[in-house]
């Protein structure tokens, strides 16, 4: 058989969009609007240029930075010759960073400006830094990102769907990242689970505000991605400048962790924006401001369970259909609860929940034991608790 | 890895919704409801039955059989224990029904009282036939397949995404039946891809017009399964009946080929039922009767084109979006068309269709030259012509 045949990489996405929807709107924020059209042809040119400066199939690449709308040509790019995003929290301290570089070596790095510095200083840490590469305007140690979207557009490889296409860290265990493998697969199958679950089409519209490092925000943005919809970025999140945008720019879908949600209705309630258009947010949130924004009448919460090693949205459930509910299983999912034994447990009894699916990553980055641990009897342990009650 | 970790079966999509949808219906017909928790708990007897007749992973069941709500257990059953179905279409002749069977070489067949003699007369032909089974009331050489559904419950096996679950034959060229392998995660993600693209919730219904034997059937009543609908099951297909029970079950979904539709609306215009719940109606028919379905203001079509070896519903687009054309990739889908010499052509040139993803089969069944022919550079070739247009 031969590879790719059955795969349906993130690139081909890409590409199938800009055959699709060509001159619809893919991305837009203060840099400008950018068409599905024109992203796989900036992503070709990222191809090219990483591509002439030897970053080859399976090569890391680091991002240090801030919601950025570079961040979709940068994946695009990445997808098409195979390499890996390594997307790093940049609230985490010079130390983490660096111990986040010098577990995944990356050839390359991208920042924004904000990091520049921090990054040279780092750079002894982790000799195998080649390129360090600006969303700013560049000089000195950095290529600016826009010499890449001027780069000679190269030809995609042919990939696998189980290749990795990101290594993205979870909650250090006693100060050592572990960095969760995620393939081509894993995204497409969690992007289109949630199409399915919400209903999206391409009339949608995201607000990136959870941020692109977080698996719950590159998942967001690639369900809108995926649909044919709009991603609208921001580039730090502020209620009054978010709800203005939302309403200016007709913004169907955001990601909530507390306190996003609160902070937007309570300046809401004073009158200068509506947020009528939104009618999906998903998330995290307490019942309360769920109720509250669900009082307006304009659309609906759904509740989500997840971890980066299962790709954000596992366990997915409207608000109104069982308030305050963690998710139901989603229709890529099987999950079960076990005992400390690993013997499943009854309907309404506590345990650790474990999953199986297209969703479940490949395991942790040059951890091979704790990975085989991790996935015994062919399950993924999730190390968290939950229970199934009578609704599922 | 362990294998089945990143699995998802067709047994599994059968496991979830027992646990999330449980009592709400799966299927219904003149042999009463089975709610989904019911259809696993089927599903579980038919895998033991089978089992204790010493059916194993790989083995072929084929099915010769007008469409009956039995084909659900029988399919879980099959998943369950990785046996491999062949559905027959009832309309051949005994001698290409002999063919078909003399080329996958079944362990069990299942038919109804129809074609009990036929399959009788057929056995000398296939010596690898044990197991006769009936949806009738059984007696001579038949189980009733009440009997299966009374079996001892079976544990399910792990199998891959990738394990067969289907052979399906296409046209036969030259006299010679082609069966179409394909495997669980070939239906599961042209399921959940057209789950995504017409935006089904569980609230949808389906009318099993199409038969269950053509790959359009097939696919109608999974996706219809996969979202936690209703499956709704009539005999035959008589306008003035399907009609009635459109209205009275309040059935979103049917499928359509020429002159299913035009038939329902004739019937229609005699007023005895509205259609008013059809929502969604997917398939392939002219202009004119598309154009009379979407002018009563109830539902919209969907153009579809696909085969048997891309899982039917390939590339579907709304009618009200591009008129008449042949449907656009689906979101799991990518899809070139080229000369003669593998080249790919310009937009709005003519020629051959080429499929790539999920979607596409596992080859043809003892067929490996004609499927490496079929699969060469990567793509499947559908040998259809085609052309994009500028709306893609």
């Amino acid at each position: 058989m031969e590879m790719g045949l059955r795969s349906f990489t993130v690139y081909d996405m890409y590409k199938r969009n800009a055959s699709i929807f060509k001159d619809r709107i893919a991305v837009q924020s203060e840099r400008g609007k950018v068409t599905y059209r024109e992203l796989l042809d900036q992503s070709h040119r990222v191809a090219g240029w990483l591509k002439g400066k030897g970053v080859k199939k399976g090569d890391r690449v680091a991002v240090l930075a801030k919601n950025d709308p570079y961040f979709f040509p940068l994946l695009g790019g990445l997808s098409a010759i195979g390499a890996i995003m390594v997307p790093i929290n940049f609230r985490l301290s010079a130390e983490e960073v660096g111990h986040n570089l010098t577990n995944t070596e990356p050839v390359a790095i991208v920042v924004d400006p904000d990091y520049e510095k921090m990054v040279l200083e780092l750079r002894s840490l982790c000799p195998s830094l080649r390129e360090f590469i600006t969303f700013g305007s560049g000089g000195g140690f950095y290529h600016s990102f826009e010499v890449l979207l001027k780069g000679e557009p190269a030809s995609p490889i042919l990939l696998d769907g189980d290749d990795p296409l990101v290594i993205m860290h979870t909650a250090a265990v006693q100060g050592k990242p572990r960095g969760a493998v995620i393939s081509h697969h894993n995204l497409i199958s969690c992007s289109i689970q949630n199409i399915a679950l919400m209903g999206l089409t391409p009339e949608d519209a995201y607000l990136n505000i959870l941020p692109l490092f977080h698996i719950a925000g590159m998942i967001g943005a690639l369900i809108m991605m995926h649909v044919g919809g709009r991603n609208v970025m921001i580039s730090k999140f502020d209620p009054r400048v978010a709800g203005k945008l939302i309403d200016q720019e007709k913004v169907t879908m955001i990601g909530d962790f507390p306190p996003i949600l609160l902070q937007l209705l309570d300046e809401q309630a004073k009158g200068e924006f509506t947020l009528s258009s939104l009618k999906h947010i998903f998330g995290v949130d307490l019942q309360e401001t769920v109720k509250r924004f669900e009082g307006l009448g304009y659309g609906q919460f759904w509740l989500a369970y997840g971890q980066t090693e299962t790709m954000g949205l596992t366990s997915v459930c409207a608000n109104r259909e069982r308030p305050g509910c963690a998710g139901k299983p989603g229709p890529l999912v099987e999950l079960k609860i076990v005992d400390e034994f690993d013997r499943e447990v009854e309907t309404g009894k506590v345990g650790e929940i474990l999953v199986r699916g297209p969703l479940v990553f490949h395991g942790y980055w040059r951890e091979e034991e704790l990975t085989a641990y991790t996935f015994r009897e062919g399950w993924h342990h999730t190390g968290d608790l939950g229970r199934l009650d009578e609704g599922g």
